[in-house]
C-alpha cells in the first residue's frame, strides 16, 4: 500500500504520528500547499514518509502525484471543500479513496429549515457508478465522527440489536484550554471556520419506517436542545441537531426510524455562534475593509489560536459515540451508547498531538490497515457501515484506546 | 460667527440639517476627509454653507482652515480619537472649540479594573491653563451625552436638590430595524466601532464627599447591572457601567458622593460584546488573513449596516438622561430622572435624520447659540456645567422636542 496524504495540518499531522507505529504500508506521500508544512509533518516521522507541495484544488494535479509515486490510496485530509477534485483526481489516477468529511451541502433554496436541499455527499453517491465499474473503492467518513460512529451503528445492527428505533450520534467534551496565566480562554479544538459551517446549515434528520424506506429533511439550527451525559467523567452537556455526516451515511446500510446527530456545543459556544450569525460574521463573502478584500469567516477563524497549538494548554476528554435505542437480541427495550473517550493529556504525551485530532486521525489508520490486509474489501462509494465492525473496533484498541459502552436509563 | 465643522458623518449632517433652521451665525464650512461627504452635507442646506477638504489629524491643517475662513468656533464632530489635533489647532489660529467626546483614556497598567489610567478628557484639561491665557473657550463634550446629560446636573444642583448623592446618567432605547421583508435586524443606530471602545473599556466611577473631594476609579466592564424603566413608553431595559465623559466632567463643577453612567445595552447587545470580546474581535490590531491584515474590529463594524442609513428602517424611540438621587430644596430625600426623549419617526419626517444622531447634533447647535449671543460666556476648558442650564434647557425645547422630568419611586 502506497499512501498519499493530502493535507499535514492538525489531523495530516496526527495520521503521520499514529501510521508511523504500524507496518501495514510501504510508504506515505505528505502533500500540503504550504510544502514546509509537509515537510515538518514527514519530517517527524521514518524514512516512509516523503514530503511534496500540491493544489488540492487541481483535479489533475493529484492524478499526477499518484502516478508520480504509484499511489495506491489517497487520504483526504484537508477541508471538504476540496473533495471534489481529490476524489476525482483519485479515480482518474485509478487509486482507492478515503475522506474524513463528505462533499458539501446547499440548502434548499426556499425551505431550507424543512427540506434538504443538496445533501452532504450527494456528489460523491451521484459518481457510485463510476467507481464500482472502474472497481475501485471510494470510503467516505472515515475520521470518528463521522467514522467510527458509523462503525458503531453497524456493530449496534449485527451484535446488540434486532431492531433500531433511532441512531442518535452523541459528540461531547470537557476540553478547558488556559493561556499562559491559566486562566480559561475561547479556543475550539476543531476548525472554527468548519464548526461554523457545521453548526449554521440547517441540521439533516432521517426518518424512516424501519425496514429501509424513510428520506431526510431539515430543522433549523441548533434545534431539539438535549443534556446529554457523557461518560468517563465528562459528564452532562447541552447538545444540539447539528447536519453531520452520520445522518446520511447511517440509513443506507442500517436500517433505523430515525438518524439524527446533535453536537455538545454546550450553552456558551451555542451563543457564540448565534451571535456570529446576527452580526453576519460567519459569513464567507468578502467585504470591503479599508482598502482590502476579507471573508469576515476568515477573520473570525483568523483571530483564534490555531486548534493544532492548544495541545498543551487544554486539559479534559473528548467523546465521540452512538446513542442507540430498540429493541435487543433478547427482545426487550434496549438502550444504549457506545462510545470513545480520548483524554488530552494521554494523547499529548503519548503523540504529541491533541485528543480531537488524535481521534479523528487514528480511525483512518485502522482503516486502512484493515484495507492492506484484506478484512476490509469492496468497490463503489461506500460508508464504513458497509464493512465488518468487530475487527475494527479490536484493532482501534490496540492504538491505545479502548471503546466503551453503556446502558442508557 | 463663524463656524469650522469638522466632520460630516451621521453627526455632523444632522448638524448642519439643524442649523440651518437657526440665524445666529454668519458661515459654517463644512470639512471632511471626504469632500464630496462635506459637499453633501454644505449643499443639502443654504449659502452660508461652504465644502472643504480636511485631515483632522493636522493640527496645522485646522490651523491653516481657521485663518483662512476667519473662524471663531470650531465644531469637532469626528472620532476622538483626533480630539488633540483638532483642539489644538483651534487655540493655535485663536478660535474657541467644541466637541461631543473628549479625548480618549489609557487603561492602568497593572490594575486596570480599580484603578484609573489616563482618564477621558485628561489630555484636554492638562492644557486648561493656555486656553485660558489665550482668553479662549474649550467648550467639551457638549453632544446629548456627554452634553444634554451635563446640562441636567447643574440644573439639578441649581433648581431641585440641596444635596446630591449620585449623578446617574442613564442612557435607554427601543429602537428596532427592520430588513426589507419586515424582520428584525441587528443594526446599531450608533458606530459600532465606538461603541465597542465605550463598552469594553473599564468603566469610570466617581466616588467623594459630596463637598467636592474625592476621586475616580474604574471597574470591570458591564458592572453593576441594573434594569432602569426608561418614560414614555420604552419601558425597562437591562443597564451597566459604561466608561463615558459625564462621570469624568460631572464631580468638576457639581459637588456629588458618586458618578455613574449605566447604559442600557440591553441584554443581547450585552451578549454581543461579550461573545466578540471572547473571541478577540474587538481588537484593533491587524491580523494577517489569506494575504491581507485587517483589524478584527474594522471588520465587525464593516459587515453591520452603516448607522448612518438604517434611520428609514428603524422604529422607536431613543432616551438620554440624568438620575439624581439626594436631598431636595425642600429637605425631603428626593430622587428624580430629568430626560429628552426623541422619536425616531419624528426626527425622520422633521430632519431627514434618524433619534440618535439628530439628539447628538441639536445640543451643539444650542449651545453655539448661547455663546453666539452672550448668555453662555467662559474662557479655559470647560464643561457644560461650568454654564447656566435654564437657558439652553428652554432653548433646546424651541428646536421641536422638550425635555422632560419624572420622580424615580
Amino acid at each position: 500500500m502506497r499512501i498519499l496524504l493530502v493535507g499535514a495540518g492538525g489531523v495530516g499531522g496526527a495520521f503521520t504520528a499514529i501510521a508511523a507505529r504500524r507496518d501495514f504500508f510501504e510508504a506515505v506521500v505528505v502533500a500540503d500547499y504550504d510544502l514546509a508544512r509537509a515537510e515538518r509533518a514527514a519530517s517527524a516521522v521514518d524514512e516512509r514518509f516523503t514530503a511534496t507541495q500540491i493544489d488540492a484544488s487541481d483535479a489533475d494535479a493529484v492524478t499526477a502525484l499518484c502516478r508520480e509515486h504509484r499511489i495506491t490510496h489517497v487520504m483526504n485530509a484537508v477541508d471538504p471543500v476540496f473533495d471534489m477534485p481529490i476524489f476525482e483526481g483519485a479515480l482518474a489516477a485509478g487509486a482507492d479513496y478515503l475522506d474524513m468529511a463528505m462533499s458539501l451541502s446547499k440548502p434548499h433554496p426556499t425551505d431550507p429549515h424543512e427540506q434538504c436541499g443538496v445533501k452532504l455527499g450527494d456528489e460523491q453517491f451521484a459518481r457510485a457508478q463510476a467507481w464500482e465499474d472502474a472497481g475501485r473503492l471510494a470510503l467516505l467518513g472515515i475520521g470518528v465522527e463521522p467514522g467510527l460512529s458509523d462503525v458503531f451503528a453497524r456493530h449496534a445492527a449485527d451484535e446488540l440489536f434486532s431492531d433500531i428505533d433511532e441512531l442518535g450520534t452523541r459528540d461531547g467534551a470537557n476540553l478547558v484550554v488556559r493561556d499562559d496565566d491559566g486562566n480559561e480562554v475561547f479556543a475550539p479544538s476543531f476548525s472554527m471556520w468548519t464548526t461554523i459551517e457545521e453548526c449554521l446549515n440547517p441540521p439533516v434528520i432521517w426518518a424512516g419506517d424501519g425496514t429501509g424506506a424513510g428520506d431526510w429533511h431539515t430543522t433549523p439550527p441548533f434545534s431539539e436542545p438535549e443534556v446529554f451525559d457523557f461518560p468517563e467523567g465528562i459528564g452532562p452537556v447541552e447538545c444540539v441537531n447539528v447536519e453531520h455526516e452520520e445522518v446520511l451515511l447511517m440509513p443506507r446500510w442500517v436500517n433505523c426510524k430515525r438518524a439524527t446527530f446533535k453536537y455538545g456545543l454546550g450553552e456558551e459556544f451555542i451563543t457564540i455562534l448565534k451571535v456570529l450569525h446576527t452580526l453576519g460574521l460567519d459569513s464567507t463573502e468578502k467585504v470591503r475593509v479599508k482598502g482590502v478584500e476579507v471573508s469576515p469567516r476568515d477573520v473570525v477563524a483568523a483571530v483564534l489560536p490555531d486548534p493544532a497549538t492548544v495541545g498543551p494548554r487544554m486539559t479534559g476528554k473528548t467523546c465521540a459515540g452512538l446513542w442507540v435505542t430498540g429493541t435487543g437480541k433478547d427482545g426487550q427495550p434496549r438502550s444504549t451508547y457506545l462510545y470513545h473517550v480520548v483524554d488530552n493529556e494521554w494523547s499529548m504525551r503519548e503523540y504529541g498531538h491533541q485528543c480531537v485530532v488524535w481521534q479523528t486521525a487514528v480511525n483512518p489508520v485502522v482503516a486502512l490497515e484493515l484495507l492492506a490486509t484484506g478484512v476490509w474489501q469492496g468497490t463503489g462509494v461506500l460508508g464504513p457501515e458497509a464493512f465488518p465492525a468487530r475487527p475494527f473496533l479490536d484493532l482501534l484498541t490496540e492504538h491505545g484506546v479502548p471503546w466503551g459502552m453503556q446502558e442508557v436509563s
